[in-house]
């Protein structure tokens, strides 16, 4: 099994291990106690949180451990915003944050606060300028992700943090997939991470806020902890997530640069390996490890499927894969593809030969995908495919499936309409895309669809094709969505 | 050394360990992917449900784990009084609730709710007629320990579920002293409860919710653990937390019978061996590994310290070892001694031996700490004291220090008012015993203090003495407790 979804959460690292080990003994009792066994546990939190707050790049006293980086995130920005009622209840945030700050973002405007997203640009990155307009002086907080955890585009966290000091709005930076590459860039005022990420265990977050940082603890009071995280303190887990995140910072440049060969590998292999396939996200502003593509007709889970039975785990981003049968919303905001979406996260130690048999396999199981979903011809592996299987796609006919096309379009009418109602992603793009060769150049197509995806993807596929996308209109049932053939 | 402090924490059983160990290889993926890693994790964290849910008694869908006991009393709390909103805003506590619970209460009033706090007798124990008496029609929620993790007295949960059913009001039971010992009779429904106390790891709580009870998420939303704990699942913790229930359960009634033995042994020999010494607590109605007791005339934190060189950890409910200067509520709500408190609560698999030699050594630390402190004649160690220690109390000089009630009180007046303002628990009650002998029958002594724990001990020392406590009244600094001398 190759484990290549390092973003999500990664095996214990070895160093982690033995300091969990060891500390199971030496660290179960507790810390506020004055006896033997609590004066030993008292230590080990010290140390424990002087290695962190040495790795996030501040004091001790300003670091908290949590339960995991979502509490983190929760709480850091539910104090913050506490904290600063008085200056307002404005909320910015970046339309491609974690979901935990977008839910703690959706808590504050439950509680009749206001949010402010910022849209990004189709890599995925805020501008800072625009972020900066949205820093009124009713704003209380704003939140920037150090990179996105989707596509592993760097946000401008440096200037966003300037902007910020400008307008005095405190800034929480959501560090969770970057800490343990690197420390994020000085400026923020409050930061989130998680340690099951950096190969430390679960059960451990950091939230850092910085001395004169406006804080009001919400909810019950509890004097762990600096009353910032409430509950007994974990300890062997703490030293644990101390001791790893070192122990990668310590490896982080040289085992980052070479991730980075195989993620630039990767990104340049996947659109020649594999037809009709976007890489997504910076290609250079990018964290070392991560690289997110998407594939034209392609159903994200059969091919998350296809990719397990082969032996890779990964993640994806498309509706498909999630029970709320919507794609990511990082997707959504940068306004690429979301069908056949693939994350590539590739955990530290990776092997060379790991990714050169992803890309070995990748093409046949896409192209596998596409004839099971009756992609239409021309969708298949390019010739630059080191594998046979890239015929398959090209070889389907047309109409290989009787598509709900076919009822409405015409062969050769100026203006076809495709009934994709009730179908799911990706057949809404495939009807679309059969149909569209027997449109004149000229002539439109409209796709009818219930389908969120579509939303997302029947633009992408016009910008991809090099085809005109005219918007969409409200249908009797679901939505219609216009594309005008330009070549 | 020998640790006595279960009821605050214990060592990772060895099931634990080894489970803890086993699923840190298995079960560091995350549970809602699809891929192999994935899967597994899910596999071993539904089985962690289960069988903490057989232990707990409840169905595995009831049972959400969450990052501590404190947070599962907080979210349970928290979240049954926004889903019974509609019924309206009063909660129902016992005075004696581990602060988990009154700080949830406090959050609660701090939001406009209103709480009712149901009183104890001096066992710690409710009265279930006095609680169902607070269950009025706009009782939102009721709260209620299943035994007392200071004094180890257990509550009537069944009578006061019993009493909830019948108004309508659902019952939250905190059992994170008793869950280890035995399931919480049926009846109620929510119930809470702590790992690190039956020997699993620390960041694990329980929290299970019956079917039926409504219960509103408070705070962001989140996808994992029905929405009731926020964060990435901590599976090799809870894997480990429940192997440990189980295991300690399959101990619980051979080792809970030979612990109540040894618990019932120092019950009986603490006040034989050390004067003017208070067992607290119901003497059978209690958990079987927990004994507290208070001594006069002496500071918690140093009978701590003496206790913890002699190498005895134990833990202790005296203002002076808190950082509030307030003595335990659970004490003040029984209306007992909290000078000198110490609480033993004796680890599964303590030997008999180390018991024995905690009440060889007690005597003699608790005489040496009277003497330190000036304590009055006649206190010390009584006639069964195994140790020559006992004289050294009985042979200081009434006045060896020189007390602050020397220049207010005259021996032999009627009226004498010792000023102990700016002296910190025991020295009030040490210097009122210094002139008490002095007053004549019928006489009264008028304490100044601005110490919290006088309004405690002075009243409790009336009671140990047979003398009248006539009352309290506010003094130009601090207050002024009066005891009239009746023998």
């Amino acid at each position: 099994m190759v484990y290549f979804d390092a973003a999500s959460s990664v095996p214990l690292h070895p160093v982690a291990r033995q300091a969990l080990v060891a500390a199971l003994d030496e660290g179960w009792a507790d810390p506020a106690r004055l006896y033997r066994e609590g004066r030993r546990a008292r230590l080990l939190l010290d140390a424990a949180r002087e290695t962190a707050a040495d790795a996030v790049g501040c004091r001790p006293d300003e670091l908290t451990f949590t339960p995991s980086g979502t509490r983190a995130v929760h709480t850091g920005v539910a104090g913050a915003l506490a904290g600063r009622r008085r200056a307002g209840r404005r909320l910015v945030v970046s339309a491609v944050e974690h979901s935990a700050v977008l839910h703690a973002a959706e808590a504050h405007a439950a509680e009749g606060g206001t949010v402010a997203e910022v849209g990004v640009d189709r890599t995925g990155r805020v501008d800072p300028a625009a972020y900066a307009a949205e820093l009124d002086g009713a704003t209380a907080l704003a939140c920037l992700q150090s990179a996105n955890h989707e596509v592993g585009t760097e946000q401008p966290v440096a200037e966003v943090a300037e902007a910020c000091r400008a307008a005095g709005v405190p800034l929480l930076v959501d560090a969770a997939q970057s800490l343990p590459w690197g420390a994020v860039p000085a400026g923020w005022s409050l930061l989130a991470a998680s340690a099951h990420k950096w190969g430390g265990p679960a059960g451990v977050g950091l939230l850092a806020v910085r001395k004169g940082v406006r804080f009001a603890v919400r909810g019950p009071a509890d004097e762990r902890e600096s009353g910032r995280a409430a509950g007994f303190e974990n300890i062997p887990a703490v030293l644990a997530a101390a001791a790893s995140l070192r122990a990668v910072r310590a490896e982080a440049a040289a085992e980052g640069a070479r991730l980075r060969e195989l993620v630039d590998r990767v990104r340049a292999r996947v659109p020649e390996l594999v037809a009709d396939a976007e890489v997504v996200g910076d290609p250079v502003r990018r964290l070392p490890h991560l690289v997110t593509f998407s594939c034209l007709y392609v159903d994200g889970e059969t091919l998350l499927h296809e990719l397990d039975r082969a032996g890779f785990s990964v993640s994806s981003g498309s509706s498909c894969t999630s029970s709320t049968l919507t794609p990511s919303h990082v997707l959504r905001a940068m306004g690429v593809l979301s069908e056949g979406n693939v994350r590539v996260s590739l955990p530290a130690g990776t092997p060379e030969e790991e990714v050169d048999r992803f890309l070995a396999v990748l093409p046949g199981l896409v192209s596998g995908v596409r004839e099971r979903f009756g992609a239409p011809a021309g969708a298949g592996t390019t010739s630059g495919g080191t594998t046979g299987a890239g015929t398959t796609g090209a070889g389907a006919p047309p109409f290989a499936e009787a598509g709900a096309a076919e009822a409405a379009g015409a062969a050769g009418a100026d203006s076809v309409v495709v009934d994709a109602l009730g179908r799911r992603c990706p057949i809404p793009v495939i009807e679309l895309a059969k149909v569209f060769g027997d449109v004149p150049v000229g002539g439109t197509v409209t796709v009818l669809s219930d389908d969120e995806a579509a939303r997302l993807d029947v633009p992408a596929w016009c910008e991809m094709r090099g085809q005109e996308y005219l918007g969409e209109r409200p249908a009797d049932r679901g939505t219609a969505y216009l594309v005008r053939r330009t070549s």
